[in-house]
């Protein structure tokens, strides 16, 4: 780990943080984040800091100003006025703060000069103080491997410990996929509000990613990249040693417009960067914030396809018409199955089955036998299975545990889609299991071709002719 | 009500039915078709008939053939075996019977000349007979007004009488899109699986559809059509009414095989036919199994636009700017307002907002003022509203009614977004005034490019030269 990762730590494994802003007032967010820290555990030192407060502050002895501290502290957090943080962001370098995240906005995404200049006051002060700032402008950090919760909005219930870990340009987006990661039972590790990217950019947090072991799949959402050239060269890096999967917005000039005013993204025009850091660098791009997740997640347990062809397992025989739509679409191959595998699937299915690719069960329920041969043949990559999982058909904890190992006996993807609505019991199954249960046929596909283009990334484009030969 | 539309109410609204293949036991569709009918309340006169058994079936008295039946009844359902299928069409026929529900499979879809050429031959007795014939292989027939509920697969609870009538070549697809009208609180009236359609094809029940009073908007899913210039010819008249919605499938080679031996399409290379019918006939095409219900669903309570011009409302900044990429790509227009709306949300928001469109309201929770400011603004078509609604931030029991209210008054549609996760107080409570809260950005920005389509389709294509105008 390089001299810029070990310090990325203080801001994600921080010892100990001085809380700038600290209020008993419970409608201020120095209340509001401080709570949430002090609730989900952090186990470090917090210094309150309050000039005007003498009571204690959530059992803490409050201390008037940074310089008071008796140690420099490894992170700063300050939440006061815009007016108010120039001077703070002074006193940190001061005092040896290793890093601060400033949650207070009103800089430069109010699109004007006067604001502009004060936030490149800020980031001149803690550069030249060799200190890292993240924001300002952000809605926090959350680090699980230290129980460090510092986030604006809503407190999440029900958060775990897992591999993915995300940076996001906008607080509502993180926000949204870090909901969507706990309400379907995944775990994550780190999670940063990137704000206005003024010290810190979205590159930073992916080379921290990269390197660090909690991480295994990196979910992003930007706005605009400032230094298209360096994010593309540290993006390659990253990419080569776990997937990045991210929402690339402001694209279009009212995108691009609206970005400006919200984290004072200069992105105009920046699609083409955007294509170019998909093509040279990797990055798994996607289309809606649901997608940063599904796609995403379906990176932790699932192999790498070894080709294009993909065999379709479905109870409903529409919904295979829709996947083979959809397949083809983006580029895979729904196979013809080999006789062999196709005689297989005669000892579990009715005479008159189609004997086609996708294998459509009707009204059989012997899905076990068919996913097996499926996932042994030599002309298979992928599977993707379509089926109710549901206490009325075939319980999710029946066909979860199979597609698990099978998973893990034969090094091919199998992705679960239950066809068109979701049902509780799925998600959360397949959930514990770090495993999608997805919905949309189209997001399913989307998440088997998105394996198959990091696959190819890394090992080399799969020729039609490569495939055939299996 | 033309002759034929008058025929279809024997299917829809039958006064009386046989049902062919009745059974106590409780493992077959005899049963548990029969049963779901009895237990959804359907109120004509049902004759079970079965030429083996002699006890009551669910309390009535079996008949051992239709020809014993004292009257000819509406509709008759045949779910016995194969072979012996055409034998009881031939004695529907000869009994008067008007209409023919035959959900038993094994027919032409098997992809060989011998069950073709019987589908053939029950066709063409059917035909000659002057009877109207359903499926075969299809999952059955729903109609609210006639408490006539005769499914395949689970059953439904908590359904609603509502405005929605689905047409599907696939029952799983059907079933699906059903499921979530349930599920997301909304009524519908009719639902047909159309099977194999060796009779009454899609274009039938879309003239049905499109005569019935009880329907507003119409769900399809095709996996290829039978008689294209037929079909353009009546989805012209009745897109004319109201909007049809489709996910028109098997347009791909892998997808085209799919279907033949899913319901015997022979609908290969149908995409630029399905272009056709968009182009011509105004069909609202989607692309995944949701959104034939999230964006069907949109038109039952949206007025249509007059122009392209959206206004958005969001606490999400990011959200605002995925949002904007989003129209942008729809071709909607995310239109300047004009200071006069500008100096009104001035009244409700902090002095640095962006004072752009999106409407970010930032930490500000004044979202009534500004949406009304929208509603208003004559330079803006349609909203977009992204915001959290549940108890923690808006409750969706305070959002619903005002934007209900907005939407009649100023006739304008107004379309909520929760910006990637969806709550489940928001889909009830929108649920529960057949709005649809949206959780997909880009499934809500289609919702207003289909509106906007379907608006053109109806009254010529809005340039922006016009829209510029107001």
């Amino acid at each position: 780990m390089d001299d810029m990762n070990l310090k990325m730590r203080h801001l994600f494994d921080p010892r100990s943080i001085a809380f700038v802003g600290a209020t008993n007032r419970t409608d201020k967010w120095g209340f509001r984040i401080l709570s949430g820290l002090l609730h989900y555990g952090y186990r470090g030192k917090v210094y309150p800091i309050n000039s005007s407060e003498r009571e204690d502050i959530l059992g803490m002895k409050p201390l008037p100003r940074v310089s008071s501290i008796p140690e420099p502290p490894d992170l700063a957090v300050i939440v006061t006025p815009q007016p108010t943080v120039l001077g703070i962001v002074n006193e940190c370098v001061e005092k040896g703060v290793k890093a601060c995240l400033v949650i207070t906005a009103g800089f430069a995404e109010l699109g004007r000069k006067e604001e502009e200049k004060l936030e490149n006051q800020i980031v001149d002060t803690a550069r030249k103080g060799g200190m890292m700032l993240v924001g300002p402008n952000s809605n926090g950090i959350i680090s699980m491997p230290s129980n460090l919760y510092l986030l604006m909005s809503r407190r999440l219930e029900r958060i775990q410990s897992g591999s993915l870990s995300i940076t996001s340009r906008s607080g509502s987006v993180g926000t949204s996929v870090l909901a969507l990661c706990v309400d379907r039972n995944f775990g994550f590790s780190r999670f940063v509000s990137n704000g206005n990217e003024a010290d810190l950019h979205i590159e930073d947090y992916l080379a921290f990613y990269g390197e660090d072991e909690t991480t295994k799949v990196i979910l992003g959402y930007t706005e605009g990249i400032r230094d298209g050239d360096r994010f593309i060269e540290i993006a390659q890096g990253v990419n080569r040693k776990k997937p990045v999967v991210m929402l690339m917005a402001g694209s279009t000039d009212a995108g691009a417009r609206a970005a400006r005013y919200h984290t004072a993204s200069s992105s105009g025009g920046s699609e083409l960067l955007y294509q170019r850091a998909c093509r040279e660098a990797g990055i798994i791009r996607v289309d809606d914030i649901e997608e940063i997740f599904t796609i995403g997640a379906s990176f932790i347990r699932q192999p790498l396809p070894k080709g294009r062809r993909v065999g379709i397992l479905t109870i409903g025989g529409g919904w295979g018409v829709v996947a083979s739509d959809a397949c083809t679409r983006a580029g895979l191959d729904v196979t013809e199955l080999p006789e062999e595998t196709l005689k297989r699937m005669d000892n579990y299915l009715p005479w008159w089955w189609s004997r086609n690719n996708p294998v459509d069960t009707g009204a059989s329920l012997e899905w076990r036998g068919c996913l097996e041969a499926l996932a042994e043949c030599q002309d298979v990559d992928m599977i993707l299975v379509m089926w109710v999982a549901g206490k009325e058909m075939t319980p999710a904890t029946e066909l979860c545990p199979v597609m698990e190992s099978l998973i893990e006996q034969y090094h091919k993807p199998i992705i679960f889609c239950s066809g068109g609505f979701e049902t509780r019991e799925a998600v959360e199954e397949f959930g514990k299991r770090q495993l999608v249960a997805f919905h949309s046929i189209d997001q399913a596909v989307k998440a088997l071709s998105s394996l198959v283009g990091y696959s190819e990334y890394l090992f080399g484009y799969f020729s039609p002719a490569q495939a055939s030969k299996g």
